[in-house]
C-alpha cells in the first residue's frame, strides 16, 4: 500500500531540476508501486492498494501494475486530483535533486480503515508492505499506521523498508510512526543510511539481534554497494557481496531487493536463497534507466545468478 | 493574474503522455504568464498576481519573470503545495494532449479580492488581463471574474483572451463566466476556435461592431496560419496575413500575440502598428520549443519586420 507516483528523471546532470532541460518519462513509480510490480514479476499473488488521477499519467500506473498481474480492486481513481508525481535530477557525484506532489495528488488519496483493512484481509495475506516513503504526510502516515496494526493484529507480516528522508527527521511525529512501524515489524529492511539513523552506534549484529528478540523475524540490511547481511530468529543468517555491476539508474533498487526477499520467503524458499535472489535483483535494477524498468521475473534472475559465483 | 505552470513538452509524437518518452523542460509557462513575459520584454510595465510552490520549479518561473522586470510584489510562494505543471504532447496532425495540475497546485493560490485589487489598482494600471485559461475552475474563475469587475469599476481597461476549453462548456457556470468577461472587456482577443463557440454564425464584422457598440475598446480575431483582423472603437480596422514560418511549437503564440497588441496599444502605438507587431511577434513565437521561449523584444519583432514587405 501507498503513493503511485510517475517518474520524470532527468538525463542531464546538476540541473536541479531549475532549468529546461532533458528528461525521460512518465515510469511508472513510487517505492510501494516498485515494491509490488517485482513482488509480481518474481511470482507472488499480490493486491495494491493505491489511487491515482483521473489523467493520462494515471493510466500509466494502473496499466503497468494490471499488466504484470497485480490484482487493482484497491486502486482507486480519483477525478479531478492529478495522478502523484516525481522528478529526479542526478547530480555528478551521484546524489539526487526531487520535485515531489505526493500529499496533494491522488496519491495520497489510497483506501483507508475498514474499506482496506477487510480487503486486504479477505486477500489472505501472507505480507504486507509499507515503504517509509509512504509516511511524509501525517495523513498519510496515519492511515498506513493503522492499516498496519490492523493487519498486524489479524496475524498478516508487516514488511517495513524505513526509506528514511532525512529533512522529515526534524518531525518527532514521522519518528515515532517509523518506531511504531519498526515494533510490529515482521520483516525489517533498512539500508545503511536508515541504519545509521535508527540504531546509531549499533553494529548489524547488535540491532538485528535486538530487533529479532523483540518479535521481528527477518532483519536484512541493505548496503548498497557494500551487498547486504541478514539474520532471522531461527538462527538464520546470509550475507552477500554485491554484484559488480553498472549503475545506470539507481532509483528503486532497494524497493526492489525488498520485494524479492519478502517474496521469495513467502513462497517457501531458504532464508540465504532469499536473499541471494534479492541481491541479484538489486543489481539488475540499477542497470535499467527508470525506477522499475529494471525490474526482473525468477527466471531473468536466475540466469543472472547462473552466470556468477 | 493568474496560473504560473513549468511546462514539459514531450518531444516524441503521439504518444499522448502515455508512456515514458522524451521531454523537455521545466520551461516556464501558464497563458497568463507567457503574457506578461511578453508585455515586459516589449517594454511594458508590469505586475503580476500569481503563486508558486516552494520548490525548484517555483524558482524557475519567480526567477524568470523577475528576470524580465516583472512586478514580483503580488506572487505568492506558498509552502507545502507543489508549483503547478503541464505536460504536453504533440500528434501528428498537430494537435495536442495534455496533463494538467492547476487547481490542486500552488498555482489556484493567486493572491484575492481586497489585497490583489488595492494592489494592483496602486500599481496605476493601464490593462489588466485575463486568459480563460484560469477559468477552468470554479473556485479560480469566481476570484478572476471579482478582480475584474473591481478594477474595471476603478476605469483600468480588461484585456481578455477567451483561450476557450471546450472540455468545459458542459458547465453552464463556466461559459457564464466568459460571457461576463466580455461584457467589460476593454480589448476583446478570441482565437478563430473561440470565435466559433462564441459567436457561432457571425463573420468578424458582425461580432465586432456588435462588441465595439456594447462597450469593447478594440475587438482582434488571432486565425492562426491566416493572419489576425482587428477592429476598434474608434474606427480603426486592420489585417495582416501570417508571416509564413516554420512551426517548431505553437503554445504560448496566442498569449505573445495579445501581450504584444495590448502592450502597444497602451504604449501610444497606432492600432495599425500594435496589430502589425503583435502579428510579427506570433511568428517569432512558434519557431522555439517551449511556451514564451519565442518570446521577443521590441528590436527582435522591428529586425524581424525589417526584412518583410
Amino acid at each position: 500500500m501507498g503513493e503511485l507516483l510517475v517518474e520524470f528523471v532527468c538525463t542531464d546532470k546538476n540541473t536541479g531540476n531549475l532549468r529546461a532541460a532533458s528528461y525521460v518519462g512518465p515510469f511508472a513509480s513510487g517505492a510501494p508501486g516498485i515494491f509490488i510490480d517485482q513482488a509480481a514479476r518474481v511470482g507472488a499473488r499480490t493486491i495494491f492498494s493505491g489511487a491515482v488521477g483521473d489523467d493520462a499519467f494515471g493510466r500509466v500506473l494502473s496499466e503497468r501494475l494490471r499488466g504484470v498481474g497485480v490484482s487493482d480492486t484497491l486502486i482507486r481513481t480519483v477525478k479531478g486530483i492529478p495522478t502523484g508525481s516525481a522528478f529526479v535530477a542526478y547530480n555528478s557525484d551521484g546524489s539526487r535533486e526531487f520535485v515531489f506532489n505526493i500529499a496533494h495528488s491522488a496519491a495520497s488519496s489510497f483506501p483507508v480503515a475498514g474499506e482496506a483493512i477487510d480487503a486486504l484481509a479477505a486477500f489472505d495475506l501472507a505480507a504486507f508492505h509499507i515503504s517509509g516513503s509512504t509516511l511524509g504526510d501525517a495523513r498519510m502516515a496515519a492511515a498506513a499506521l493503522d492499516i498496519c496494526r490492523a493487519l498486524h493484529g489479524r496475524g498478516v507480516g508487516i514488511s517495513f523498508d524505513p526509506n528514511i528522508r532525512k529533512e522529515l527527521l526534524a518531525d518527532p511525529a514521522y519518528l515515532d510512526t517509523v518506531k511504531a512501524l519498526l515494533a510490529i515489524s515482521t520483516f525489517v529492511l533498512p539500508s545503511a543510511e536508515d541504519a545509521a539513523v535508527l540504531f546509531p552506534g549499533e553494529s548489524f549484529e547488535d540491532f538485528s539481534q535486538r530487533l529479532l528478540a523483540q518479535g521481528a523475524r527477518y532483519v536484512v540490511l541493505k548496503r548498497g554497494e557494500e551487498g547486504c547481511i541478514g539474520a532471522g530468529q531461527g538462527g538464520e543468517s546470509a550475507c552477500f557481496a554485491a554484484h559488480p555491476v553498472e549503475v545506470v539508474d539507481p532509483t528503486g533498487a532497494g524497493d526492489c531487493f525488498c520485494a524479492t526477499f519478502v517474496a521469495r520467503i513467502v513462497s517457501g524458499a531458504s532464508f540465504s536463497d532469499a536473499l541471494r535472489y534479492a541481491n541479484a535483483a538489486g543489481a539488475l535494477a540499477v542497470g535499467k534507466l527508470g525506477p522499475m524498468e529494471g525490474n526482473s521475473s525468477l527466471a531473468e534472475i536466475e540466469a543472472f545468478l547462473a552466470g556468477r559465483p
